[in-house]
């Protein structure tokens, strides 16, 4: 029997985000594996109130954890590597990443407590990391972070090319420029799969480099008077750049603001991206300046209530506060999801009447993927056996699949779950994998499907009744006790809801066979039925039911 | 002293929705008062869990109820038209408004038991109607649901023109174009203020016709194969009526699905607003129909979960199902806050491998509001004295007001609560009045400040902790019993959280003076702090906590 091939999204083929992918080989049940990106996903009030970060569930990689023998990450963004914390104590394998990227996964291995030791830097192709049956090297793509990087995955079953996030620039501002020549002399002896980035299918244009938004920023910030705000991803450090050189051209002192602000300028600094950012004053230092002489650079671009964009919109920030004739600039696209909180800062700024310039017409902002017609460059350029779309929406890979096909590629849709062996001539499925997704909750991982977030939205969407009774001897002892969380104080009949449902519920247990009161399950299953039918009576709705029944025997 | 003429928004200036305006005229403290639109906006998981709709807070009317003379609905959509069933027994008045809206009021009359001969039909301009020293008349224009109007409002203070929802279609397919002469007619004797529309003031280019879809949708449908749906807002007549006609051009049987689409349809033939709409056949027969003779016309584009769209992306609704191949066109804009899901249902399609076609380049659809040239224009046609950006959040109203001026026009943002007298020449701000949303939560109004809400997202953010404990002459009776909703079951000590908190409280309790045992609220606070101090620990969360004391005396 032939060794397979093995090509498996636990997170990432199936959303935007929490990016998780496995390659597998050797013979069937005992490939070794490589992890490639570890990444999050960002919870919401729908759907998940009170979650701090979301993972792919990687329990199928847990039984398997003897095979793994290496995580491989693309590049810096949460969505690939913000899970390397959280996860890493349960895979154990050594993560390889570039220097940047390993720098930040360090910082996360600091917090945690991990050995730092296990996060080894790895160059650029043409170097490459053998581990089992793999041969890894890191091809340097643009990207709207440095040294963003496509995996060469070299197997004896033939090559894939794992693009990680990506966009096809050439005169990227900071980083490595994506260079066509290099990609067709890692392609030219064929490729058997090309696994790649979606999210932009959908945009019609070709993309745009970074370079096209310094003359236009540039200029804004030239004209502006007051203080002057940008707000952009802080991984986006090209952009950043381009904001303080702006800003610094137009005589303002730079102020970073925001703790992902100055630790990915730092970083940047220390691994040796940049070296000529213009000099940054403290915020305490800054309220010493002139307002017009003031560029901030802030978080918080996508209306995070807690970053310093949303803080400054609420007031002051540091000792630094908008007045009226101040501008804002977002130097960033607002992700689907997230247009109601951006909404609500850009408000409160008009309030203050603070100008806000957004991102009208892509004057001040690119995309950091591939548009539609730089995927089919790059099918052109790979010139892959079959293309497998990966990071993207269901909706995404459907579509990238269609564009290669239309190009005459072979093309495969692979979802969350679908393990792909490729080491045929096509891809072949072997194998449906349950796949899902971990909450970290405070400071526990809780599985989705466990009940708790569905426990905690039932109350928020139902309300919450609790309802104590004693019983002693099978004789309710005193009246029940009920408290009222999250519901109407008064219902329909204008009585107070607790005296309503109180008065029911003692109805019912002084009419209640011994039979009754003696099974808790009976007794509890009665008073929940008619603590939910009174309040719907009183209020239209029927609420979530806590009853505590203590028991009372001489 | 002299009459006031007061402008009060209520609802309406400070978001997209919830429309509630009001006018009074009168000597200082005793002016008479029109009521201009009582709309709703709707609820979201994030902000307000549970709700069912959001009204203006009608506080400040309600306690001058029996200066309240009229109520007047420019257009039957909901944000205009929505709160009608629910506060008219609170206000008591006439309302009054054109056919089409009227009938749509009657019907929610109805739903609730109210009068219907409150509501009054009245004709279009120049026909007016004289309440008090008010005399409005019905002032047809363009917009996305027929009958729409501006209400022309003289008193003796002047002429003030109150735009509605408005878009200038001289094409608007179904209903009254834009009559541009009678506008300025309306106008050429002097217009003390426009109260207009703000909705689209960030959209840069004159807005397009109604009739500029029909071409596009009409080769769409007619080149497609297998089933095909579309959904755009039933109340959109022309529209709705532009995809049944091309759907029955290319041989296909119409079928209306949601109740809100069939009632719409029905209310437009019953007033007269269509006659030539194509046969329709029922879901029940439809399903004898071959799937390629199919039209489908949808409600749910706005990814509502229980809407008929939505249902079909999950599976049959009314015996009809999806199958590869079908189609489903979004004729429609997604309402920013809706993108997450309106998503959630393209990729469910998505997985079925249904094609969906959304409004990509606005082929498939126009907006019913103005855009920034389309206001312009207005103010132009109509050359008031000062215009009043309305119907928009406070950035939308600012940006109104700034292209007002930079035309040469006054203007003034008046957000919710600013009243203004503009009876002078310039309008001056005489009171800032409370305003606020009251939600409907099931079958009862609260208000939005009633904490009821706030507990609930509480609950959903922090989970809760029940427990009980029972006093008996101030000596704890048996120990202390916790039950844990939305939080995990164990916690970093691998103990049952339950067992952690009960073992804690249990420890004060014995500990615990007879001062403190005595003391409901000593205890209770006491309790709290201990739950929520181990809850942290074990799992980094601090939740609600609910505490039950009970006390048994001899």
């Amino acid at each position: 029997m032939s060794d397979r091939l093995l090509y498996l999204p636990l997170g990432g083929a199936g959303e935007i985000g929490m990016n998780c992918y496995v390659y597998g080989y050797g013979p069937a049940g005992s490939e070794r594996y490589i992890v490639v990106d570890l990444g999050v996903t960002f919870p919401s009030m729908d759907g998940t109130p009170g979650v701090d970060l979301i993972f792919a569930d990687i329990a199928w990689l847990v039984e398997r954890k003897d095979r793994i023998d290496a995580i491989f990450i693309t590049h810096a963004h949460e969505d690939h590597v913000g899970a390397v914390g959280h996860l890493w104590p349960r895979l154990g394998a050594p993560i390889y990443a570039r220097a940047f990227t390993a720098h930040l996964a360090r910082l996360k291995f600091e917090e945690h407590g991990h050995d730092e030791l296990q996060i080894k830097t790895v160059s650029k192709w043409p170097d490459t990391t053998t581990v089992g049956a793999f041969t890894v090297g890191f091809l340097p793509i643009s990207h709207s972070i440095p040294e963003s990087s496509a995996l060469v995955i070299d197997t004896p079953a033939g090559r894939v090319i794992h693009t990680g996030d990506f966009k096809l620039d050439e005169t990227p501002v900071v980083g490595e420029a994506f260079d066509r020549a290099l990609w067709e002399e890692v392609s030219k002896d064929g490729v058997k799969a090309m696994v790649c980035d979606s999210t932009n299918v959908f945009s019609p244009n070709p993309g745009r480099s970074e370079s096209e938004v310094i003359g236009p920023l540039t200029e804004l910030i030239a004209g502006l008077d007051g203080m002057v705000a940008a707000t952009t991803f802080a991984s986006n450090i090209a952009r950043v750049k381009t904001l303080a050189v702006a800003g610094a051209q137009a005589g303002r002192s730079v102020v970073l603001l925001g703790r992902a602000m100055r630790r990915m300028i730092t970083a940047a600094i220390e691994t040796g991206i940049i070296s000529d950012f213009p000099a940054t004053v403290s915020p305490e230092n800054a309220t010493d300046i002139p307002r017009e002489n003031l560029m901030l650079l802030t978080t918080g671009s996508q209306g995070e209530h807690r970053a310093a964009t949303a803080q400054l919109s609420r007031g002051k920030y540091l000792g630094l506060k908008f007045a009226a004739g101040d501008t804002m600039i977002f130097s960033s696209k607002t992700i689907p999801g997230n247009e109601v909180s951006v909404g609500r800062i850009v408000n409160a700024f008009s309030e203050m009447d603070v100008n806000v310039i957004s991102d009208q017409d892509g004057l001040f902002h690119v995309s950091g993927h591939a548009n539609r017609p730089d995927l089919a460059t790059l099918h052109e350029v790979v010139k892959p056996q079959v293309v497998i779309p990966m990071h993207g929406e269901h909706r995404h890979l459907r579509e990238h699949a269609k564009l290669a096909e239309s190009n005459g590629f072979q093309a495969v849709v692979a979802p969350n779950g679908v393990c792909l062996d490729l080491a045929g001539n096509a891809p072949r499925v072997v194998e449906y994998v349950e796949t899902g997704r971990t909450y970290l909750d405070g400071s526990i991982q809780i599985g989705a499907m466990d009940g708790i977030v569905r426990d905690r939205i039932r109350m928020a969407m139902n309300g919450l009744i609790v309802a104590t009774v004693i019983i002693e001897d099978n004789e309710p002892l005193g009246d029940c006790w009920c408290e009222v969380r999250g519901l109407p104080e008064v219902g329909l009949s204008r009585a107070p809801l607790v005296d309503v449902l109180e008065e029911d519920v003692n109805q019912f247990l002084m009419r209640a066979k011994p039979k009754t009161l003696s099974d808790d399950g009976k007794l509890e299953e009665e008073m929940r039925r008619i603590i939910r039918k009174s309040t719907h009576e009183e209020t239209g709705k029927k609420p979530e039911v806590q009853i505590v029944i203590s028991r009372l025997s001489n």
